[in-house]
């Protein structure tokens, strides 16, 4: 790892399968990692089990889990069984028996960050993974409607699918303490990497949670933002990278980014999105990270280019 | 333990609580331990599992596992979770982590026995763990209602609550072929314990499994039969401890007993019970085995019957 003279400490912030594909990459760069994953899902077997029992959404976080679990047939058999999904005509149908481990964890031990300390010890899991705050929160999004009125959307989902264009989100309750393990990591990291994933369902939220903003604001560590390779289906229909480094500028204007790496099939115009990353003080970081389907990263070559990018500062 | 030069092999028949107080005792005599588990539940969370997936009820399977868990703090914590049943206004109430588990690895690995087995291993347990078929099965038995008429009741639950007597029960179907690492336990045991538990529901349907019968009756294991301290609310309502034997003897009559395990304070006609303990061929071992409160086993005062039985021949 060329400058570190002991092993990195990263910290990954985001969501979903985006998150997943940072922290396959980074595992193989440090095992001094953990991931800070949103809890604002209200969708599927997540949202089932908020509404059932007033939880934080696990889907998220056993995901980022299972990305990080042991590479011996121990720890791959236990990210399966995590990442196992019934499917029937019945009740369980769409539940996953993760989110239901990670739920009777934190129901037996009464502490969301010991029972995912739990599952990691089970996975031997190389990382941590941390709840960016600890009660389940909800994303509201102004939306401007396709008639030209602007309207409020509440939830990731219907955010997510919402016909209009996102304006702009904010989290409810707009004030939600950050989990304390989680703060003291971007303190002490060495690299904190930022998506890539969902912009304003996996991404973003961690920005608007004030106290996270604000340690991500003043972490001496080197931030690097990981982009995506293509814009959403749906949330970010439309929008260029320099787009969406602009969404990211506007709800945390402090926050100072060293690089923003990009993919080059991403890149449609240069000089927008070299002005938008000046815009958050980074330098572009232009590397070959896609998978030969399209829009997955390639897990070996992003950990090539996260190894360049923080060897480099 | 006196005779054995090594620690005797043990396999224990039954299933619920009976089964898991037997497995708790015999834990601190043995790490060569085989639990053959009745699969004919059909109710709660097992019986729901059954319904909507066609799978073995994991109920009674969990229990026994639970009781053989590590005596640390990660086998006794993967046991409370194993344990852990939800409780809540929807749909997950009264579902048991441990039998969603069961069921993720039965489907994720295609296989009974190495899906138990993954379990066993994350309890760091003291021993096995085997169904006894590997179909799910159901009790059927005739049934003398209180006006005198006989009826055909099926189930195990509506078995175990019925309002009659209870004549004589099968399953169904008849021919189920048995757990063949069952049958291979019992042939090489030195010893197999049967019972205690609800007499009809957990311990006479595996004198039902053909092969599993003939197991019983060939094995040179010597064969321990361990009764309740009082009669099943329901389903053996006004038995007695010869009544119990009786039951079993007209269920398997060939099968030889050596010793049959009584607690002083259940026995009311010592002479009957002689009886019918030498119908069986069996001698009869009066031991104090009850904890303080009503109808419990007390597992260090059944291990040392145990024991004694064991080494006593």
């Amino acid at each position: 790892m060329g400058r570190w003279s002991t092993e990195p400490a990263v910290v990954a912030l985001g969501g979903g399968h985006g998150l997943a594909a940072s922290l396959t990459a980074l595992r193989q760069l440090t095992t001094d990692l953990t991931a800070v994953v949103t809890v604002a899902d209200n969708g599927g077997s997540s949202g089932r089990l908020r509404e059932e029992f007033g939880v934080l959404p696990p889907g998220d976080l056993r995901m980022a889990l299972a990305a990080l679990c042991g590479d011996d047939r121990w720890g791959q058999t236990w990210a399966r069984v995590l990442q196992h999904r019934f499917d029937s005509a019945g009740e369980l149908s769409g539940h996953s028996l993760g989110n239901l481990l990670i739920l009777t964890l934190w129901q037996q031990l009464d502490d969301h960050v010991d029972g995912l300390d739990w599952v990691a010890g089970l996975l031997g899991a190389r990382g941590r993974v941390l709840p960016m705050a600890l009660t389940p929160l909800d994303i509201t999004a102004e939306v401007r409607d396709p008639d030209g009125s602007v309207s409020t959307v509440r939830g990731q989902v219907e955010v997510a699918t919402a016909p209009g264009e996102v304006l702009g989100v904010s989290l409810d309750p707009a004030d939600a303490a950050a989990c304390p393990e989680a703060l003291s990591a971007i303190a002490d990291a060495d690299v904190v990497v930022l998506g890539p994933g969902s912009w304003y369902s996996s991404v973003i939220p961690h920005l608007l949670v004030p106290e996270l903003r604000e340690a991500l604001c003043r972490t001496s560590a080197q931030v690097v933002v990981a982009t995506n390779l293509e814009p959403h289906a749906d949330e970010t229909r439309g929008y260029d990278l320099a787009d969406h480094l602009e969404v990211l500028r506007r709800h945390a204007p402090q926050l100072r980014v060293h690089t923003v790496l990009v993919d080059p099939s991403a890149v449609t115009d240069a000089d927008r999105l070299g002005a938008a990353a000046g815009a958050l003080g980074a330098r572009l970081e232009v590397a070959d990270v896609a998978a030969d389907h399209a829009g997955v990263h390639d897990p070996h070559k992003l950990a090539s280019a996260y190894a360049r990018v923080m060897g480099a500062n």
